[in-house]
C-alpha cells in the first residue's frame, strides 16, 4: 500500500490546479463544492469514467498523459451539447504500485487540461485501487445558447463532422506495435500519438454550432459508426454517409496505405477522436461552416439524414450499403467489438 | 469480458431509477444531463469513490446494497453542507465477472437509495473493469439556508453529533468473524448489520442544523477523530472532547463488551457512519436540538470549540490528554491505519 495520505494528494490539487473562477464560492477541501448559480443558462453535467488496460495503457502513454486525455474526454461531453465547460472534479483510484511522482504526475496532466478549458477544479475523491489507476471526471458547464442533444436531427439536414476522424485509432496502431512494422517518418509518427495522446475537445466548434442552428451533435467517443446510430436512434430518422467524404488527416492515410489498413475503418470503429459530428439544416451550414473555419476547425458534410431510419452508406468500393454496425464497446466480446457485421 | 452492452445498461438505469424532477431538462441518455439552473440558492456538487475491497466486501454485503450504501455515502456529502440533495450520476466500472442480473441488482440498490432521497440519476458512466467493482457517484444539490462548512466553528461553540456512532465498525466486526466468536442475540445482530450496511444520510438534520445556526459541520465518514481534526484544521481552533458523552447505540455497547472492545475507539476511528459532527453557539443549541429531536433524530453534545488549538479529551480512563490520531486512511499502512500514536 503506498505510504501518502488523502490530505497530501488534496494539497497537491490544491496547487497543480490552480483555476479560480469567480462563480466557485467553495473549492477543494469540503464536503461538497459550492457555487453560484448558473445565470443566463442551464446548467450541464457530464461524467466519463477511465480505466487503465481499458481505455489506456501505461505502455502506449504517461499518467500525465492519461489526465489530460481524461479531462479532454469529459469535456468534450460538454462540448458536444454546445456549452461552456466551467468546473472540474475527479475521482482517482491510485493503484498500491504508484508512488507520489506518478499521482504527482496525473494531476499535472488534469492541470494543464484546466488551465487549457478554463476549468476551476472544485472537489473530488483519491481512494486506493486494488488493480489499476481508475478516473473518473465530472464536468460541469454552462448551455447559453440552444442545447444539443442526439434526437434534433431532421430530414433534409446535412451531416457534418469536425476535424479528422480515425487519427487516434492509428496512433493506437502504431503503438501497438504498426510502428515498427513499417517505415513511418517522425513528423508522421508524432501527427499519429497526438492524435491518440493529447486528444482535445472541440467546446468553440460546439459552441458554434449551437449558435449556427445545428440540430442535433454527439462527439465521436466510441467511432463515427456508433455515434451515427446513436443521432439516428435518438431521432427516429436514418442517415446517408458518403465514404469518401469522412474527413482522413494526410499522414493517417499515408499511414495506412502502408499498413494496408484502412482509414476509413479507424474513422468508423476507432473512436477516441474527440470531434464532434452534428446534423445541420443545409440553409445554416454555410455560416456554421465560416464560424469554425474563423476559430481553425475544419468542418466537414458527409450526408444527410434521411426520412427512411436506415443508416445506409456509399462504401469506398462504392457500393450504396447498410453502415456496418461496431464502434468500441467495453462489454463486447473481442471480435465483436470491430465488428462488421451489417446492423 | 461480459456480454451485455452499455446501451442495455443504460436502458436498466432509465427504467430502474424513475424519479423525474421538474429542474431535470434532459436526463439519462445524452452526452450530458441539462438541468434548470438552481433558483433562490446556491449549487453543491460532490463526489464519492468506493472500490471493491477496499471500501466494501461482497463477502459482507451484498452488490444490492452496496448500491444503497454508495448512494447514501454520497448525499451525506450535500447533508453535511446542510443542503438538498436533487441529482445523481454514477459511473460503474464492472467487473469481468459480473453477470447481467448483478449490474441490475446495483441499480436496483442505486434506485431504491433515490427514491428515499427524492434524487432523479440523470447520467453516468459504465465501463469495463479489470478487477473489481468501481463506483463513483456524483451528487449535485441546492443550499437556500446558510452553507456549513468545515471551517466555521469559533471558541465557545458546542461540539454535536447526530444519532449513534461506532455502529458501522462494529457491525463490520461482527461480518469479519467476530459474531461467531461471541453469542449475539439476532435483534443485536440485526441493529449491528445494519448499521453497516444500510447507513442514512442525515439530510434533514444537515438542513435544521444551516437553519439553526450552527457555525460548521461535517460527516463522520472517516471516524470521529479524523473529522475532529479536520474542523480543527479548517477553523484553526481546537476542541475538548468528553469521551464518555460520544453516543454509542447500546447494542453496540452491549457486543462490544463482551468482545473485549472499546465501542469508542469504534466511534472514533472505525468511519462509516454518516452521521453529522457540528459546531453551535450554546445560545443556539437547544433550538438546533429541538428541531433534530421532532425530526427524529438525536443531536447530542460531547464537548466544545476551544480558542487553544490542541485536540484535547478527556478519555475512556479519566485523564485528560491529546485525542488519539487515527481514522481510516485509504494510503495508510496497516496498522498505522487505526494507530492510536498522539498527533
Amino acid at each position: 500500500m503506498a505510504k501518502f495520505r488523502e490530505s497530501d494528494l488534496i494539497r497537491q490539487w490544491q496547487t497543480r490546479v490552480p483555476i479560480p473562477r469567480p462563480d466557485t464560492v467553495v473549492g477543494i477541501g469540503d464536503d461538497a463544492a459550492v457555487l453560484e448559480p448558473q445565470s443566463g443558462g442551464r446548467l450541464l453535467v457530464s461524467t466519463d469514467m477511465m480505466v487503465e488496460n481499458v481505455h489506456f495503457s501505461l505502455g502506449w502513454m504517461t499518467i500525465r498523459e492519461v489526465g489530460f486525455k481524461a479531462v479532454s474526454a469529459a469535456v468534450s461531453d460538454i462540448a458536444a451539447m454546445g456549452g461552456e465547460p466551467r468546473h472540474i472534479l475527479a475521482s482517482v483510484g491510485i493503484p498500491a504500485s504508484a508512488r507520489l511522482e506518478d499521482a504527482n504526475a496525473l494531476y499535472d496532466g488534469i492541470g494543464e487540461a484546466c488551465r487549457l478549458y478554463g476549468l476551476d477544479m472544485v472537489g473530488g475523491d483519491t481512494v486506493a485501487s486494488p488493480a489499476g489507476w481508475v478516473i473518473d471526471m465530472v464536468v460541469l458547464g454552462l448551455a447559453t445558447n440552444q442545447v444539443l442533444t442526439r434526437g434534433g436531427g431532421r430530414p433534409g439536414d446535412v451531416v457534418a463532422v469536425t476535424g479528422y476522424l480515425g487519427g487516434a485509432a492509428a496512433g493506437l496502431d502504431w503503438l501497438r506495435g504498426g510502428g515498427q512494422a513499417v517505415v513511418t517518418t517522425p513528423d508522421e509518427r508524432w501527427v499519429l500519438l497526438d492524435m491518440h495522446r493529447r486528444p482535445l475537445a472541440q467546446v468553440e466548434a460546439g459552441r458554434i454550432l449551437a449558435q449556427s442552428g445545428a440540430t442535433a451533435c454527439d462527439d465521436v467517443t466510441d467511432g463515427l459508426a456508433a455515434e451515427l446510430r446513436a443521432l439516428c436512434q435518438a431521432s427516429g430518422y436514418g442517415c446517408f454517409i458518403e465514404s469518401q467524404r469522412i474527413p482522413t488527416h494526410p499522414a493517417v492515410r499515408n499511414y495506412a496505405l502502408r499498413r494496408g489498413k484502412s482509414p476509413v475503418d479507424w474513422a468508423l470503429f476507432g473512436g477516441d477522436d474527440y470531434q464532434l459530428v452534428c446534423c445541420i439544416p443545409p440553409t445554416r451550414f454555410a455560416a456554421a461552416q465560416a464560424g469554425c473555419m474563423a476559430a481553425g476547425v475544419m468542418l466537414t458534410v458527409i450526408g444527410r439524414v434521411t426520412e427512411d431510419p436506415a443508416l445506409l452508406w456509399r462504401s469506398p468500393s462504392g457500393v450504396v450499403e447498410e453502415l456496418p454496425e461496431g464502434g468500441f464497446d467495453h462489454f463486447a466480446e473481442e471480435g465483436e467489438e470491430h465488428g462488421h457485421g451489417v446492423g
